[in-house]
């Protein structure tokens, strides 16, 4: 499937425009894995047909990107004035594509190695209050563990014994949950129904063997609203002691954290242009958590390539099935597989628009499924 | 199932709105195909078994509708004051529902014929800046493809080769994406990651072989929250060279898609009672396919019959089920078969009912399923 | 599975608030059906391992609880004052928990007898206008049917002849639609389409014969935005004729209604702590009707325990399948079933967090599931 035998097209070339478009790029060297995955670069791409010769005329006002409620004017405004105000707005697009990954300050969501104590295994998470760095011109406060946000990525085995002390250096008292995992009631984490709060400066330490396996997560209990929303939030995945055959020779399992309270909205803890490509190779198999850890749904599309559903909140579907938008709401995990049998960098975003595009270009939830591989003519 | 042998019960008749009630409106010419759909009209209907012959009294100040917050005043209404004030809201109802369907300029979603050029289907969209009217009181200002919002339904089948001519004539650039086909990457439409943006004035290309089939769409990929908010997208269906045993024999195939933005609650383009109803005849079998181009999720709700569910994204489903309230999340698409074993008039509408009805009387994502034939008695 | 074998640690206690953790509580009371479930009793509780002792500085300012604006300011906060205002807020949420189950005047969905009329069940709703209290600091204006918010719970059998007598003493219009009933078109309960609207002071009678079996509705189809939101809703529940395997042996049948219209986030018409926690033993089988009669989704997430999803709107999955958040969209109802074999008071909420808790402590949108028994060790 998926396969085209596209005709070139002879055609005129854009000015300026394709220029800047060809030249620079994060983005195109990190698709060039094995070769350019950047369909701009293919010489087989299909072109602009036609590209009016308009010169921009030189004007003295103001500059503003034209905002809907502006485009009836736009009716009796010259093509050269309408082309200058779309260079002005394309040139804020592109300047985010080209940036894309950005680097910012800090990383969440980092697989975090246990101390082994005897047989257990140990997690310490800290939580305080930080700046995090959600994009290039982005700075917030976050509540974070272990200064990361998402925090630490906690990976154990189904039926491992594992010990989780959480240090409070917040201002305000918090709590533990394990989101999915079914433990007994007093690991819990839901302060004065299975336990008191740990208040500032105090520690809690949870210890449990792990009971079932699945995409699950870690979060505060405690005024939730206001702690998950600033950061207090990671995976939790547990192994399974007999994978099923779907998950088996998995060759990127990537987790994708979704949220939207006061650090805006982001993907594993940035926002588009600072989010991070998944990426593999031709022919290879993705796993893709997805987890919502936000307050709205968030449908994610991906282009290009389908998605086949296997879990869901680390449960087995009872039979996988495909779409290419999945609607993952607050609180749950979806689990996909994606066979990476279409080269190129695909745009992977929410596909509630507002969450993704404004005028000004790309932001929040976008990131790409980079599949390096020779690509198709 | 949903047999009823319904018992006449004695009732006295209500008064004037009784009368109105059956004396007019489109609605129930349109039931007629076979017999009256419209359940108001057969004599078995229940009625009301008692009605309060009360005098409207003569009020000399202005009428207002009774907002939630001047309930309470109600407990010291007379009932001639809460009968005139009811009288008053159930006419501005009433003119709704007779209405239905109402005229407007403009019609969206049309199925285009595609011009061949040697084995190649060509299509031809070209966007421009126009008015739309969305229901009889409703213009709004549209960034539309042909004049149509949705635009154009591009109906083709699996392995066909298909060129897209782009034409853009809008104030800002563009860029086309087939939102859920499997296409090379260099047709994507994502501008400064596939290909250049299309500027005001120029035209752009796609051409390729339809990979996959399903219930997809296209839509602008460039400054989308706001360019699809305003109309620019369209049904893409595919058919597939082998339909699925559940997908043969259908009698009514309809093309349903969602929109919330800058143009109200719409079901193709218009808002009720300009909206479309679903028409077919007692025993057929009906397919939608509905679509969500906004910015909300809309779980619409049939009555009178289920939903089978076959398809998300152009994907079959493992197993059809049931349902009849469907959510559907912005960029997904669900499919589903109706059997219509159930005549009448049936109401059909996203089930947030703020997007449904007002004080003032239903509007935006209403319409109805029409099954013709004898009534049940 | 869900088994631990958890050590208990050596720690030091925590001085007043576990004190006051332990004391008293409703919910301890409740919870204690076979033994504690209350997982803060049991002794071997993991504890908070690290206590520092810092006596609470006497501030002459007044006291508000720190926003996460003001955490900032925290940085050069002293531990004490950090810990003054944990206490602070704790107290808050702390007061919530221990306070719920809460008494509340009213209670709603409660189970109606009909009366027998030959071989016909009648049920008779009059729709009033009242005051109704949702939780114990705050009383709503609601417009009820038989003053009840939901309504009374109907649970009928498939095939029954059933009768519902509708008296409208409101001071609007009305209509009674049965949601996910496969009527004849004539009792749809759609005004100016399937009758005439209900007047106030008048009488309508809908007689039927129960055509499906599942969980559906009966709501306001008449202004409903405002009438469902202010409370005409209620539980049509149909038992089948042959229930499925499945279905079988349910020690506790529980209807779960959502709103969140004027009458704030609401589990069967009440906020937390007034909510009604679900009660089981050790072993039992229990199965949850989730029906959503708002405007928003609620993804409804249970602690401790997967729930298996066995129907949607009242028709069986193709497959039951497994999750322990549901995402409950309007007018959409979900079955589950949750096999009892964690013992504890474990949270039930919706995760869209801010439904849920603020920093006042839980609201809304929370209840427990409460299972009786022995606790693991």
């Amino acid at each position: 499937m998926s396969t085209s035998s596209l005709r070139p097209l002879a055609v005129a070339d854009t000015r300026a425009s394709r220029r800047t478009f060809l030249k620079n790029g994060a983005l195109t060297a990190l698709a060039a894995g094995a070769a350019s995955a950047l369909g701009a670069c293919k010489p087989s791409e299909p072109k602009v047909a036609q590209a009016a010769a308009a010169p921009d005329a030189a004007m003295g006002h103001g500059m503003t990107p034209p905002a809907p409620s502006a485009a009836p004017a736009a009716a009796s405004m010259s093509l050269a004035e309408k082309r200058r105000r779309a260079d002005e707005m394309d040139a804020m697009h592109e300047k985010g594509i080209k940036a894309f990954p950005a680097k910012t300050a800090g990383k969440g969501n980092q697989p975090m190695a246990p101390r082994m104590d005897g047989g257990v295994k140990v997690f310490e998470l800290t939580a305080t209050v930080m700046k995090w760095q959600t994009a290039p011109d982005q700075w917030v406060e976050a509540w974070a563990y272990n200064e990361q946000v998402p925090g630490p990525q906690i990976r154990v085995r189904e039926g491992d014994r594992v010990r989780v002390v959480l240090k409070n250096e917040l201002p305000q008292s918090t709590a533990l949950h394990f989101h999915g995992l079914e433990l007994p009631n007093g690991v819990d984490g839901v302060p004065f129904i299975t336990q008191p709060p740990v208040k500032p400066g105090e520690s809690y330490t949870y210890e449990f063997v792990v009971p079932n396996s699945g995409s699950h997560m870690y979060h505060s209990h405690h005024n939730a609203a206001t702690q998950v929303g600033n950061g207090m939030l990671g995976a939790f995945i547990v192994e399974p002691k007999e994978p099923l055959p779907i998950e088996r020779g998995v060759d990127v399992d990537y987790v994708m954290i979704l949220n939207d309270g006061a650090h805006g909205y982001t993907l594993n803890g940035k926002g588009f242009p600072a989010t991070e490509p998944v990426v593999a190779k031709l022919g290879q198999k993705v796993r893709i958590r997805f987890m919502n850890e936000g307050m709205m749904i968030h449908p994610m599309h991906l282009h290009g390539m389908h998605m086949t559903v296997i879990a869901k909140d680390g449960w087995a579907q009872p039979a996988p099935w495909k779409c290419d938008t999945l609607n993952v709401a607050p609180g749950e995990r979806w689990d996909v597989i994606v066979n990476c049998n279409n080269p190129g960098t695909w745009a992977f975003h929410c596909h509630i628009l507002p969450h993704a595009e404004s005028e000004h270009g790309m932001f929040g939830m976008v990131t790409a499924l980079v599949v390096q591989g020779p690509t198709k003519a």
